[in-house]
C-alpha cells in the first residue's frame, strides 16, 4: 500500500524515535543504521515482506535478516510495531539491559522474528543465502502452493566489506537465487569515518562479476525505493539495492557522519531530533493512529497466513510437510542400526572419513531432511553419497552442494539453511581449515544450529602436506567453544555412533574430526545388534579396555590414539602392570555424566595418561597435574604419517618408558 | 632475454620433469599446477623476476610468493635450477619426507627464497599486498634507488574464491599498490571439478571493481605472457595476469583434469609425459646445458645485486637502511622507561585499551618500524598515535593504516609486512574477531613473524554488545597456538610490560587481549625506576600480593580479573586465610619458567583458584584437578559490564564462599 506522504513519514519516523530513545535510555548503542534505514524498512514492510507476527514460525513466511545487526533497534521496533508479542515496549526501554529480548545485537534464540543471530559482520548476508537455498529446495519439493517466499537482507558497507561477502554472493550468483534480496545501507560512512579512507570499490560492478542484478535507490523516498524493489522482485538473478541514505537521519547535527554509528545521540541532540522530525510525543510513545497504521500490516499478513493455509490443506500436501519441517533427531540411530550390527560382525580397517561416507550411505537414504556439502573436498572429505545429487540452479531438489573454496561462506550458509528449517545440512572441509570458518561455527553455537561439520584430516596423520594442513590446537580449541559437540572416534563403530549423537543434539552443532589414515577396528565385539540404547560413544568416554592386571594405569585417547592407547596398554601388561583404556569420542557429553561414572573412568588411585595427536593443554582436566600428557605442543612436519607418528613420540615404545618414570616417581 | 623457442621449452620442461618425479618419488603431491605454470614460471625468472641465488635476503629482491602452496615443487625446481644452496637435488629426491626443506607446502623457515609459507588458500596473496605496502613505505623513505622492487604472486583459483582475496584485493587496489602483480593460473579446475561445477564469476571485472588493472595472456605462449607482463608493469594500478593454462600440462592423459591436481601422474603416465614432452633423461637429471641456461639468469641477478650494492654504498643511506632492516626488539623496553616509571607515580584507572594507547605514544615516537592501524575500530582499539600518519596512496610514508572492515586481510598483510623486512606491524581489531584472522595468526606463529595483535573489548566486560561480541573462548584458545605469546595484562604498567615483551620476541607473535573497561591500577609500587631488568610481567606470572595470614589460598587471575582477586583476597585475610595473589599476564612466558619458580608461585599445600572471565578448561594446568576454576563457561550477554560481571560470578562476594566450601571439603 502506497501511503499518502505524513502517513509514511510518520510511521517511518517511529522507528527513528523508538531508536534514539532507547539508545539514549540505555546510554550505548547505534542510532546511525535504523535511522537512517527507518524508510527502506517502513517500505519493506508496508509493500513487501510477507510475515505474520501472530505465527512467527508460519513456514512460507519470508525471512528478514538484519545482517548490519548492530542496528538491533531496527528489527525491534519492526516487531513491536507490527504486532509481534514480543518486544513489548517495557522490553525496548530495558534495551540493552539484562533480562530483555532487546539485546545489544539480534539474538534469535531471545526472541521471534529475529531469524538468526547477527552482529559479526558478513554473516547475515551469507546466512540469508543459506535461507534462500533451503527455500528453493523446499519449493523444489512441495511447490509454489506450499513454500515460495523470499529472503530480504539488510546489510551495511561492513557486511559487504569482509571477505565473507565475496564467498556468499559467489554462492548465491551460481546457484541463480532470485529470490534473495539484498538492501544495502548504502550510507558512505563507516567507523573509522568515510568509507574512502579504507576501499574504492565499486561495489555494484562487483556483486555484477557475480551474477548479480543491481539496482540504486534513493533510500529516503519512498516512490524510488518501490521502484528498485520491484526491479529486484521481478530479476531471476538474486539482487542487490543500493539504497543510498544518510546514516542517522533526523538528528539535525549528527547525521551523515560516523559519529552517529554506534554512540547515543545525547539528551540535546535527542530533543533536537524530535524537532527536525516533527515528532512531538514523549519517549516510549507512539501515538495510537500511527501504531494503527503499523498494526494494519500485521493483520494483512494474517489473512495471508490464513489464505496460505487453506492452500496448504487443499494441497494433500500438509503431512508430508509437517514431516520435514520436523526433526531428524529421532531418526539418526535406527537408520543406522543395521550398518553398525554389520560392521560389528567383520571391522572394517578404514579411515574415518571414510567411515563416515559409510555411516552417511544409510543416513542419507533414510533421512531426506540431510542436504550433504563439502568446500571444494568432495572427494577427500567424503561427504557425498548416492542418494545426494547435487543441488544445482537447474535442480534445487538436489541434496548435495559444491560450496567451492569457501569454508566461511559454507558454514555461515549451513545455519541459514538450518535455520529456515526443514533441511539439516552437513558440510565438509579439512579439520584445519575450521580456522576459516571458526566464527560461524561458533554463531551456529550460540545460536542453537545443530548443523554437522565434517572435518577431516584431524591431525599429523595427514602426513607429507606438513604443518599448514596439520591440526595440532584446533580439535582442543573447538572444545571450548561452547554449545559445540566435538567428536573425535576411533573407527569405523564409533564414527557411525558419533554420526548418531550428532543429528540427536539438533540444538547443539557437531564436529567431526576425522582420519586422512587407515584406522585399525578397536570395536566389535558386543555391538552386532547395535541400538541407540547401546551406543557406547554417548557417554562421550567409556571404557574399551579393562586392565588385565592390577590397574596401575588409565590411559585416556582420542581418535587414531586410541589403538595406541591399545598398544601401549598391552605393553604395561606385559609387564605386569595394569592398564585401562578409556576412548573419549566426546569430551562435552563426559563432562555431563554424573561423579560416580567419571570417577570410575578416572580413579583417583590410578595415573591417569592422555594420548592425542595435538596439544596437551585441557586434558588436565582429566589427568590433573601428576597425570601425563602426551601431545604436540608444536607444528606438526611434512612427512609420511608413520613417520610423524613415531618421530613425535606416539607409539608404545615412546610412551610405556614415560609411564614408567611416573610411575617410579 | 627472450630465448630461442627450444631453449625455452627445455627450461621450462626441466620444471615439468623435476615436478612429476619428485611427486612419483614421493608418491604424493601436486603435479597439477608446476606443470600448468611452468611456462610462465620460467618467462617471469628469465625476464623479470629481480632475485640473487647467493643473496637470498638482498633488501631489493623482487618478491615472488606463491600463494597456491600445493604447487610447491615450482618453487623447488625454480630455486634449484637457478642456483640457490637450497635445495640440493637430493632435497628433491627427499620431498615431503622428515628433514627435507622441500616440505610438501612451502615454508619460509626452512629454505631461503621462499618468502612466505603457504598452502592455506588466499593468504599467499594477502601476503604479497602487505609484502608491497612495506615495499612503497620503505621507497618512500629510501627512494628508488635504494628501493624499489616488485611483488609476484600466483594465485590459483581457490587462492581467488576464498574470502581473504575480496579483502586483501580491496587494500591493494585502494592503496595503488602498482609494484604487484598477480599471476593466476587460470585452468578452470578446482579439486572437485570444473570451476563451472561451483563458481559462475567473472574474476578479472570483479578485479576491475577494486581498482586493478586485468589482462589475460595464453599461459603457453612465452611471447604472450611477456606481453602482458609488459603491460602489468606497466600500469600504475595493481594487476592481475590471467594465464589461461591446462592443469598438467605435459601429462598426455590427465592434463586438463582435475585427477592431476593433486595425485602423482603414477610411473605409466610419468612415461608417457616424458615422450609428450620429449624429456628424454632420467628422473632427478638435468643436461648440463639446460641447467647452464637456468644458471645464468641466477649470475645475471647476482650483477643486479652488486649494481644495486654500489648505488647504496653511494648513495649515504647505507646506514640508515640497516638501521631500518634491523630489529626492534632492543628499543621496545627502553623507549618505555620513561612512561612507566611516570606511571608508577600516580598510576592511572584507565581501560587497557586505554593504556596500550598511552605505551604506543612513545614506541611509535622512538621506532620508526612500527606501522599501526586497525580493521576500521581505529577509536575502539586506541591505535593510532601522534606519530603515526595515515599511510596512503598519496603519502606511502605513512605509518598508520585504514584497513578497513578486513580482519583477515589485515592479518595476513602484517604477515607479508614483517616478513618483507625494515617494518614492524601491530594491528588492531575486537578480540572477538580474532576469529575472522585465526589462521593468519596461526601463520605469523608459524613462519617466525612477529607481528603485534591488539585485540581490545576482551570479555563480557565490554558489556551491552552482548554474546556475539564477547570473547569467551578467544582467550584460552588463542594460547592453544604454538608459538604465540598471548597477554592479557591488568592494568596501565602491566600492559606497558606487555608491550615490551611483545617487541622484543621477533620470533614470535603476540596478542595482547585488552579491556574495554577501565581497571584500576594494580601495580606501582616498586615500577619507580622501572628498566627491563625489573619487568615484573617477564616470566609470565608473578606474585603480585603474599599473604599476611597462613597461606592456605593462591588466587591466579589475568587483565580485569586480577582486581577481583585482590578484592577476594582481601575478603579470605579478613577471615584469617592467608591468600597470594598472582597475576599471570601470559601463560606461555610462566610455562617456560623453572620448576622451583613454579612451585614458588603456585605451592602444592595451597588451594589454587583460577579467576579468569573465559573458559576454565585449560587452567586446570595450573590448579590441577583439586583447585578450583572461576570462570564462565557459557556465552555471555548483553547487560553493562559491572551487572554482567555481579550476574556471572566474578566478584569477591561470589567467589569467597566457593572458596570457604572448597577449603572445608
Amino acid at each position: 500500500m502506497s501511503q499518502d506522504a505524513s502517513t509514511f513519514q510518520s510511521m517511518a519516523n517511529a522507528i527513528r524515535a523508538l531508536t534514539m530513545d532507547a539508545v539514549q535510555a540505555a546510554n550505548i548503542g547505534h542510532p546511525g543504521m535504523p535511522m537512517g534505514m527507518a524508510d527502506v524498512a517502513t517500505v519493506l514492510y508496508s509493500d513487501y515482506l510477507k510475515f505474520d507476527p501472530k505465527d512467527p514460525q508460519w513456514p512460507d513466511r519470508d525471512r528478514f535478516v538484519l545482517s548490519a545487526g548492530h542496528g538491533s533497534m531496527l528489527i525491534y521496533s519492526l516487531l513491536h510495531l507490527t504486532g509481534y508479542a514480543e518486544p513489548t515496549m517495557d522490553d525496548i526501554r530495558n534495551f540493552r539491559q539484562l533480562g530483555s529480548p532487546c539485546a545489544g545485537h539480534p539474538e534469535n534464540f531471545l526472541i521471534d522474528g529475529v531469524e538468526c543471530t547477527t552482529g559479526p559482520l558478513g554473516q547475515g548476508l551469507a546466512m540469508g543465502v543459506g535461507m534462500a537455498i533451503a527455500e528453493r529446495h523446499l519449493n523444489a519439493k512441495f511447490g509454489d502452493d506450499v513454500i515460495d517466499h523470499k529472503t530480504w537482507v539488510l546489510a551495511g558497507d561492513g557486511c559487504l566489506m569482509e571477505g565473507i561477502n565475496h564467498e556468499a554472493i559467489g554462492i548465491a550468483g551460481h546457484l541463480e537465487l532470485g529470490n534473495l534480496i539484498v538492501l544495502w545501507d548504502d550510507n558512505n560512512v563507516t567507523i573509522d569515518g568515510s568509507v574512502e579512507l579504507s576501499s574504492s570499490e565499486d561495489v555494484l560492478a562487483r556483486y555484477e562479476a557475480t551474477k548479480w542484478h543491481t539496482v540504486r535507490c534513493d533510500g529516503h523516498d519512498p516512490a524510488d525505493i518501490r521502484r528498485a524493489i520491484v526491479e529486484a522482485v521481478s530479476d531471476p538473478r538474486p539482487s542487490i539495492v543500493a539504497c543510498k541514505t544518510i546514516i542517522g537521519k533526523g538528528s539535525p547535527n549528527k547525521q551523515g557522519t560516523s559519529g552517529v554509528h554506534g554512540a547515543p545521540l545525547g539528551e540535546n541532540e535527542v530533543a533536537a531530533a524530535r524537532v527536525e522530525l516533527g515528532w512531538e510525543h514523549e519517549p516510549f510513545v507512539i501515538p495510537d493512529d500511527i501504531m494503527a497504521n503499523w498494526r494494519e500490516l500485521g493483520k494483512r499478513g494474517g489473512e495471508a497466513n490464513a489464505a496460505w493455509k487453506a492452500r496448504l490443506d487443499a494441497s494433500g500436501k500438509k503431512a508430508d510437510l509437517e514431516n520435514q519441517l520436523a526433526g531428524v533427531a529421532d531418526q539418526a540411530a535406527p537408520a543406522l542400526e543395521e550398518h553398525i550390527s554389520a560392521l560389528a560382525k567383520d571391522p572394517p580397517k578404514v579411515a574415518s572419513r571414510k567411515a563416515s561416507e559409510m555411516a552417511l550411505g544409510p543416513l542419507t537414504e533414510k533421512i531426506p531432511q540431510l542436504i550433504g556439502g563439502s568446500a571444494d573436498l568432495t572427494g577427500s572429505n567424503n561427504t557425498k553419497t548416492a542418494s545426494t545429487d547435487p543441488l544445482t540452479c537447474g535442480n534445487y531438489g538436489g541434496r548435495y552442494l559444491y560450496y567451492g573454496i569457501r569454508e566461511f561462506g559454507m558454514a555461515a550458509a549451513m545455519n541459514g539453511m538450518f535455520l529456515h528449517g526443514g533441511v539439516v545440512p552437513y558440510g565438509g572441509t579439512f579439520l584445519i581449515f575450521s580456522d576459516y570458518a571458526r566464527n560461524a561455527i561458533r554463531l551456529s553455537a550460540l545460536q542453537k544450529a545443530g548443523v554437522v561439520y565434517v572435518m577431516t584430516h584431524d591431525s599429523i596423520g595427514l602426513g607429507e602436506d606438513g604443518p599448514t594442513h596439520q591440526p595440532v590446537e584446533q580439535v582442543m580449541s573447538l572444545r571450548l567453544i561452547p554449545n559445540l559437540n566435538v567428536y573425535r572416534p576411533a573407527d569405523a563403530i564409533e564414527t557411525a555412533e558419533c554420526w548418531a549423537l550428532a543429528l540427536q543434539t539438533p540444538n547443539t552443532p557437531s564436529v567431526l574430526c576425522l582420519s586422512r589414515q587407515n584406522l585399525p577396528p578397536v570395536r566389535g565385539e558386543g555391538d552386532e545388534n547395535w541400538t541407540a540404547a547401546s551406543n557406547r560413544s554417548a557417554k562421550g568416554a567409556y571404557r574399551l579396555k579393562a586392565a588385565g592386571a592390577d590397574r596401575k594405569v588409565v590411559l585416556l585417547a582420542t581418535g587414531s590414539e586410541v589403538s595406541v592407547a591399545l598398544d601401549t596398554a598391552a605393553a604395561l601388561e606385559a609387564q605386569g602392570i595394569g592398564a585401562d583404556v578409556v576412548s573419549v569420542p566426546c569430551q562435552e557429553l563426559f563432562n555431563k555424566q554424573d561423579a560416580a561414572y567419571k570417577a570410575d573412568l578416572i580413579p583417583a588411585d590410578a595415573l591417569a595418561v592422555s594420548i592425542e595427536a595435538g596439544v596437551t593443554q585441557g586434558w588436565e582436566r582429566y589427568t590433573g597435574m601428576n597425570g601425563l600428557n602426551i601431545g604436540l605442543d608444536r607444528f606438526g612436519a611434512s612427512a609420511p604419517a608413520p613417520v610423524l607418528f613415531e618421530h613425535f613420540g606416539f607409539s608404545a615404545e615412546k610412551i610405556v618408558p614415560q609411564i614408567l618414570a611416573k610411575l617410579a616417581n
